[in-house]
């Protein structure tokens, strides 16, 4: 008896030992349960577990493993543009000062409720909106304005709030990453204070690793306390050749995993800024093809599969490779950190 | 003696408790010891000792635990300006090109070594200096330019390489901050990725965690790899009124602790940024009144100096609140990771 017990010790320790030794990945029965099994989900487990084996070719240190995502269309639907649907109730009130911008594009589209429109429309017009709809007031002021937006509106389809539909697969992806020493950040070509409002109780985000198109500001102490004035100028479009610039701008360093996804082309210099690097990174390019779950959409040109073939990324069919698309009981909670 | 032993215990298991109840600032011996004993030390612990006390009035959550730090005057000497010491070469080799160059200011100060002059030069013009010795290249030259800076180049008075200069006392303060759980942060009106390259080394603070002033570049994909260029064009001044929109583009709150320096004033927006706020936070004006272990200079019309008095600041006397300057084994080792 005492010595079976003394091998069962044996085992137990040794079994311990080996768990020990076993890197983070390699611990969870399955991190990424709402992946369906393929080749893009062991594409990924591939690549995280070389970047976190000490010693193998594909090692890479915790400093350097810098993930960057897209938002809309990558993290959550893009279907009507979320930022669109913000900037309606306050283009309608700037139309009554001057009826005149009814009549011109892009507002024209975003007040007849287009906002499919607007998902295809190029972000340095989006931000144009945004300079008519959100300047002149504090940065504050403007927080409370996303905050209202974020607790009362609800998406047309789904009529949950906007913020809760994140995809289920991406939210844990953010996690298994985190937790395998990635530092996760957005780099969108939306609002950066827009999405700064969301990104940490939706994605686990905070505010600081946030990379966004923005506004030009300027800081005013005239009364106390002191505030950041929003101007009608756009300062940075962070979307096509910007998302580089904006990363380099917030990192310093080249992200050696980065997701995009298939609409306008926007994510291709981001995800080849990651590949053309001297040891490759990883590159993920989310297709919408799932209209019975989510929306299906393509490329008019097919710019961004074209990359993609090119390049060798992992391109992520909604319909085959997602299991579930979004958190039923996370829609409910609205809570999104792991 | 079982009555004694389980005594000793219950004293024991009693002082551990205490123990562990205990915030981490309590726990070193001194966190600080650099630092002389005084008002400016003991604000600096009260603040600490309040912003990490659950439940105490003072509480600051670990999320918004935001230091920013300027670089020059604050954390390494000033005189010369490092960054103006890095442009001299490549500036006699632009001036070989363009003669005219050296009549014209800043450029003729430069020239004629008088790194000094550049001390009290406003960053704009920096910043022009930069566009002319530094544009063109891509980011990934920039880098090996700047390392080889650090490597050969020596401060005049102290013969050793600059990044070996950084203050002790605020290494330690540095430390202490983010034992505390304080996310520390430089926000300096150097540029972005000049203080990068060293950054790390030099403070614990990474790459991503810098914001400074930056040319405009642009994404260049023309070759494979992909390349930033840098153009000879200011993008951010990130100095004065230009500090609390850099750090707002950057961190997206505002810090609760901040440091600068007496020179130029060019601080005073960023402490003030920390200060007005619903809970101020800790503003710390570090005055350079040390000619024998460093060096003493007034701001010609004490505007720095007078808004600390206004707005409450902790003022830093180099002569009296520091006992060491320097860190000679530091020095030697060249190794500032805590």
């Amino acid at each position: 008896m005492v010595r079976g017990a003394r091998n069962e010790g044996g085992r137990l320790f040794g079994a311990l030992s080996r768990l020990m030794a076993m890197p983070l990945h390699a611990l969870a029965a399955d991190a990424l349960p709402s992946w369906n099994e393929g080749p893009v989900k062991q594409a990924i487990i591939d690549f995280v577990a070389r970047a976190t084996t000490k010693g193998g070719a594909g090692f890479v240190p915790p400093e350097a493993r810098i993930a960057t995502f897209d938002n809309d269309g990558t993290l959550w639907p893009e279907q009507p543009l979320v930022q669109g649907a913000f900037m309606l109730k306050p283009l309608r009130s700037r139309v009554k000062e001057d009826p005149s911008l009814a009549k011109r594009q892009p507002f024209k589209a975003i007040l007849e409720g287009d906002l499919s429109e607007l998902s295809t429309m190029d972000k340095s017009k989006l931000m144009k909106v945004l300079g008519v709809t959100h300047a002149g007031m504090t940065e504050e002021a403007f927080i409370r304005k996303v905050r209202a937006f974020f607790q009362h509106a609800r998406h047309p389809r789904w009529s949950v709030p906007y913020n809760q539909l994140a995809y289920a697969p991406m939210l844990e992806l953010l996690r298994y990453l985190r937790a395998n020493g990635f530092q996760t950040w957005l780099a969108s070509a939306g609002g950066i204070d827009f999405m700064r409002v969301i990104s940490e109780d939706t994605y686990g985000i905070p505010p600081q690793q946030v990379i966004g198109s923005h506004l030009k500001k300027t800081f005013d102490d005239a009364h106390a306390p002191s505030v950041l004035r929003r101007e009608a100028r756009v300062a940075h479009v962070n979307d096509k050749a910007g998302k580089p610039v904006g990363i380099d701008e917030h990192i310093g360093r080249r992200p050696v995993f980065a997701a995009g996804n298939v609409r306008s082309g926007g994510d291709i210099q981001m995800l080849q800024y990651t590949r053309k690097r001297p040891r490759p990174g990883f590159a993920l390019l989310i297709h919408h093809d799932d209209a019975a779950r989510e929306f299906a959409y393509e490329e008019k040109d097919g710019a961004s599969l074209k990359a993609a073939r090119e390049g060798g990324w992992a391109v992520v069919s909604m319909r085959r490779d997602w299991r579930r698309i979004f958190d039923e009981t996370r829609a409910r909670t609205g809570n999104g950190r792991g």
